[in-house]
């Protein structure tokens, strides 16, 4: 069998080891050159495809491809841009395969989350409708842990890790001032539909005194006289009181209560500002003074902190996954599958994209304690593995130093993309 | 000569690492018994000594004193609580004399800032007023770096650490989503008055294409439309803007562009929300889609990441302190003085209390880039050096193990503090 080529492309939001899964792709693609030839990366993901900027991952040394594992970011640009359905977007379709035509792209990897698992399953359909051999692989990935099947999503577990860390610095730093200054500090975290994120917050502390001492949850539907009524409780048992609140916490109506009006491209409501509209309540209703923190991108990207385990996981499903497509599988995904909790083992397996595309895993009720304001012991025995072990950057001058690759576009052979 | 005993207390806002100093002194005070019988520590700073709320420092084990060295949050309490004048609140001042002399406390190492400095010269003086034998000794520390005299304060590298290093974290992030989503990310820093830790960010980045693109100074008076022009002209250039800003900025009547309205204890007023306005002047007016976060009190509590140097800043002037004392000094505070750049070599002196109470040092006009929107070489040079080796705390299970102190007060010999 003669070799073909490949093309690697990251979708949605990045992480703090999405490199780590691109050095593994590369280095595992590296070591089958029988079967992949060049292992082509998409400029900003699937975009690069369309437009047929396609970075050559042979000009990159060993050495930058393994510095990706430490390295934060998408190093190859990644981009929220959703492929329609096929009759709606055949143009498109039929775009991606004449660039892989061009450049007998046989092996198609796209790393991403449930749109993206959704994505590479239509090329991969596309590709048999037009008598392309292809072999699309999904790669999973994504901060917010809600892609079904695979036990968790890698980057998941360093963005717990920051949460939950971020959690209990800032809880020594709160206690140590509340007597004069702050009696109640809010954190704002990522996690749109699905309070993953915030839970990973619950194993800064254990019991009800501990910070945080209240998670809002977007599976709950937030009640503002309760939410006060605890923090008040809260600051009268223990002086002050911790609040991790998910940016999807939504009122009765549904509405987010961060929502700030603008959408992204693929629909969804761009939020942001929930903390300093939970604090306002807090010290208008209650009177106590306030801090509260938005960690916004800082949370996903804080390679610095990132979970040795959620590294180990986004290498062995970017090497997994070129050897899924070294042994012929096409439209699968690896996923994370759980062996056993403490000790905490694990392998990779796989999964049909079918069973993944545009499904959503929701935190289990199990997870949440039955008031709605924290986590369970259930959710800690799932959460604390993820977080696992430290995997510090290098360090040079007292600042991490991060891949520099030299990003140099395969030549083009197609005529300029016209979007449509 | 007998041994008298003394208190320590810590004042105003924590940081990473003003544990560091506490575990010093009480080492260095055991290493003294001689001099220094017994060491109290404030329960909530000065509020503690006013109320006769003492903790036995001697309860504590050496190992949970070690452990201080890599705790963030302030383990004994802190407080902001501001004495006045010694006329105004001649009450308090005599009432603080009364403590000590129930407790044979000699000796009153007091660790904060520049108000703190001013308390610890006013208790020095009276207790020469009213006759009560008593060594004052300043104690530096503060996020903000604006303690006069000391080359830096203890405290700062840290935070500087960590908002150089979140800034390049989160501009890998912004780079790789900046076509299809994010193109203006703004990052809001502490800094009520001096532009210290918005200069730091600088660290992240050289050149004026390597973000942080455009750091906003308190120390520059903010203009809307030089502002947005600037961001504009970024995102031509480089498809994205990373912006800084400094909880300080102020506009051109003077008011700060964050101002909530609220004050705290020593009549400051409380800050927060800068960055959600500036990312919706960007939105509103040059239609950028943006993203912000609000570091708050994760950038002064992540002891996580820490800098070394700051870490040995901490412990030497709590070691110095205890020494100074010792040796019979009196309203005096240990500084670093900085002996070379590269390589840094620094050692600590004292300064008296005079030259150090209620100044303010601010960010010299050498340190910010003529367009005022970012640091020079000689900023960097005096940067760096602060941010320099890494503090890694103990981790278990994935999270950081931080100091249990047992806190047990001292019997109280005087009736309930009455204040007034």
């Amino acid at each position: 069998m003669a070799s073909r080529n490949a093309l690697y492309a990251q979708s949605g939001g990045v992480t703090a080891v999405i490199n780590a899964t691109a050095a593994a792709v590369i280095e595992t693609a590296r070591a089958h050159r029988d079967v992949i030839g060049k292992l082509y990366a998409g400029r900003n993901g699937i975009l690069g495809a369309l437009r047929e900027e396609l970075f050559d991952t042979n000009k990159e040394t060993r050495t930058a491809i393994a510095a990706l594992r430490h390295t934060p970011g998408g190093a190859f640009g990644s981009c929220r841009y959703k492929l329609k359905g096929i009759e709606e977007s055949r143009a498109q379709y039929q775009r991606l395969i004449e660039v892989f035509r061009a450049h007998d792209i046989g092996y198609f990897f796209y790393n991403g989350g449930n749109d993206s698992a959704d994505t590479a399953l239509k090329v991969s359909s596309i590709g048999r409708e037009l008598g392309y051999p292809l072999a699309c692989i999904g790669i999973p990935k994504t901060v917010d842990n809600d892609l079904a099947v695979t036990d968790c999503s890698p980057g998941f577990g360093s963005v717990a890790k920051y949460v939950a860390v971020s959690t209990r610095e800032a809880a020594m730093d709160v206690v140590s001032m509340a007597e004069t200054s702050t009696r109640v500090f809010i954190l704002e975290v990522m996690g749109r539909h699905a309070g993953w994120i915030a839970a990973a917050a619950g194993l800064a502390g254990e019991g009800r005194d501990e910070a945080p001492h209240l998670i809002l949850f977007p599976e709950k539907t937030f009640d503002k006289a309760d939410f006060l009524e605890r923090v008040k409780a809260c600051v009268q048992r223990n002086g002050y009181c911790v609040v991790v609140a998910s940016e999807g916490v939504r009122d009765a109506k549904g509405h987010f209560l961060s929502e700030g009006g603008t959408r992204d491209a693929f629909g969804h409501a761009q939020l942001g500002g929930l903390a300093p509209r939970l604090a306002n309540m807090v010290t208008g209703k209650l009177g106590y003074k306030h801090h509260w923190a938005v960690a916004d991108y800082l949370q996903r990207s804080a390679r610095h902190l990132a979970s040795q385990t959620d590294l180990e996981h986004a290498g062995a499903v970017g090497r997994v996954a070129v050897e899924l497509a070294v042994a012929g599988e096409n439209a699968v995904m690896p996923v994370i599958e759980r062996l056993s909790d403490r000790p905490y083992r694990w392998r990779v397996g796989k999964a049909p994209l079918s069973r993944i595309a545009n499904h959503e895993k929701k935190l289990p009720k199990s997870f949440m304690r039955s008031d709605g304001y924290g986590i369970t012991a259930a959710a800690r025995r799932y959460l604390l593995p993820l977080v696992g072990g430290e995997a510090w950057p290098p360090f040079q001058d007292g600042l991490p130093r991060y891949a520099n690759l030299k990003l140099e576009l395969a030549p083009q052979k197609l005529p300029p993309w016209k979007n449509g």
